[in-house]
């Protein structure tokens, strides 16, 4: 193998990859980076077997990407990263030699770096299915941002630690939910190619994707299979397992009815619980209590050795009956972060059960909590 | 005690004196910050029993200063320093109501936290000493940033981890060294009023103070005794504890003659290094070749496991002999990185010896280096 292009590309390709290096793991393979040259394309991958990611580019007057001998090689990611990354930005030579030492070359410099056989690299999962359906990459990126961070992050039950999404009817749902808190955003379009689905991603791949995808009407190709989903981002193609098993039946842990309806601006009510969760202690799960008077709503939380806060913020509207509830702020103000500065309604029924919380314009989906139940 | 006051100008004063709060320690009252309100100012004092600061204020338009009750009182560094910082730009009160319990008030926003007695904080050491010096603060920063990073930081020998000021017939001298590596620098100044002087400041308290010290002429009154000193930035008072003991005698490490001279550009070298860092490993103490054959300089490392790097600088003139020499990378960047981006001169006497850097044109002192011996 042998191939020069412009620094700023490759470290970019790399870059693209990184996250799907495998950090620990008594695989040698699986902490390299495999390269692929072929007539005017460079191909970069990484797959720590649960993640995958593969970055291609086309020769273009940009890179100047030049592929005088076509060849593949696993590089170690990290020096080879950094050694990208610490080069002059400009042309780099990069040509393997003999047992896969190979050599970066730019200007004066020369590195050499072991490599290892690229047929050792674990291949990709296939995807000739036609389950898949497109979707606009900010819209996705929206759905990633306002659900995943509602998983959990224990693998007690290891479901949990996926996002459920789920294409019915012409409906698109994602859902996660840790046990104590859930988020959950739908949308629906019409799409008559696109069969009904179901997928649980585990929630960090999707964290990694939501990287990775522009902030703008790029078309996303989803594809799935079995085991495995596929997006394609233009010519980054990136793959993650997904969880096996039934994801529990969260409908009927959203309330239809409510005993208290406050409408409320989302940034007053943020501020005062981020506030007060200054004095919430970790070991009482960050817990902040409100009460509910009228319209007035105090925030307020005390600790024995540190001192106490309270705090009050009216509500723009208030129907139904007074009363006190203690939550994690912590889990509130997630939740309310999928909120831009803008009035939500958040539904209460009573001290000892989840509450709420949906824009009042807008449709940003829902976020439910549970309470901390007052001693 | 009662006073109100903009939140930025308390937030400020805080951040000013936080770097002299103690972190671990069984004495809870060194973790607090002491407040004193009194007519028309507000100090703040943090003091470790190492590094001490006070930052005092005087009423007016901008901190809105108004202190009702003069008094008192020592409050949690920590939460206290969190509160104000998520507070509202915006007049905050703070009283202190029964056994020490201090109300902080802000807008619809109540904080109580548990204070200390004021009198159970210790005293700043006290100066009435006439050994003092004036020095503009950028020269202050300039002389601690080139010299204090070569201390030690180990505590096998104290002395060394603290940086040797020295004032000798109107010559100013800033040595640290750390056994393998020294920076020194100096200027002369007259000022006939300034008596001979000597004391070893802890390296850490220097940086710590190179934090507060504006880039301008501001001029620093620097005040001595035996076991303290003490930098008048202004308003704001650092106190540092001196270590005990005499300095090594360091003037006979700097050799007096050398057998080759290398004039070249910093920033060339300074990327070479870096990029052949890449390759040296910790274990081998970020060990770098460099050969010297004419006016070529070259640098390298290699590494069984990762593999190796080789990279040719022009030096721009060299008298003296050709050789081979290997350093620790680290050391070299530091010291490299006291030059702007500027020729130097590096002296060497072969491969077993000390070498030194010195800038062509100015005069920001001299760094020396021990070479690593070659295997």
């Amino acid at each position: 193998m042998r191939f020069s292009i412009q620094q700023p590309a490759l470290l970019h390709m790399l870059q693209v990859v990184s996250k799907a290096v495998a950090v620990r793991t008594p695989k040698q393979v699986l902490t390299g980076i495999l390269l692929e040259a072929d007539d005017n394309t460079l191909t970069t991958t990484a797959y720590d077997l649960e993640l995958g990611i593969q970055d291609t580019i086309h020769s273009d007057d940009t890179n100047q990407l030049d592929v005088s001998t076509p060849g593949s090689i696993v590089l170690p990611a990290r020096y080879l990263s950094e050694v990208i990354r610490k080069l002059p930005s400009d042309n780099v030579s990069i040509s393997v030699n003999n047992n896969y030492m190979t050599s970066i070359q730019c200007g004066q410099v020369e590195f050499h770096l072991h490599g290892i056989d690229a047929e050792e690299f674990p291949k990709l999962p296939e995807f000739q299915s036609d389950t898949q359906i497109q979707l606009q990459s900010e819209l996705l990126n929206d759905f990633i941002r306002s659900t995943t961070f509602a998983a959990s992050n224990s693998e007690v039950r290891p479901i949990l630690t996926g996002t459920h999404i789920q294409y019915t009817d012409g409906t698109l749902n994602f859902t996660a939910t840790d046990g104590l808190r859930l988020a959950t955003r739908s949308t629906t379009f019409d799409d008559a190619d696109t069969h009904n689905w179901t997928a649980i991603i585990p929630s960090k791949s999707l964290s990694e994707l939501s990287r990775l995808l522009p902030d703008n009407d790029t078309v996303i190709d989803v594809q799935l299979t079995d085991s495995h989903s596929l997006f394609v981002i233009g010519e980054t193609y990136f793959y993650t397992r997904l969880i096996d098993g039934t994801y529990p039946d969260t409908s009927r842990i959203i309330p239809k009815v409510q005993r208290t309806e406050i409408r409320v601006n989302v940034k007053s009510i943020a501020s005062a619980i981020d506030r007060a969760a200054l004095i919430a202690r970790d070991r009482d799960n960050h817990m902040v209590r409100l009460e509910v008077q009228g319209q007035k709503m105090t925030f307020s939380s005390s600790s024995p050795e540190i001192g106490n806060v309270s705090e009050s913020v009216e509500a723009s509207q208030k129907e139904g009956d007074d009363f006190q509830i203690a939550f994690n702020a912590k889990y509130v103000l997630d939740a309310l972060a999928v909120f831009d500065n803008t009035d939500v309604l958040i539904r209460f029924n009573g001290s000892n059960q989840p509450f709420t919380i949906q824009q009042v314009d807008g449709d940003v989906g829902l976020q439910l909590i549970s309470p901390v139940l007052m001693r």
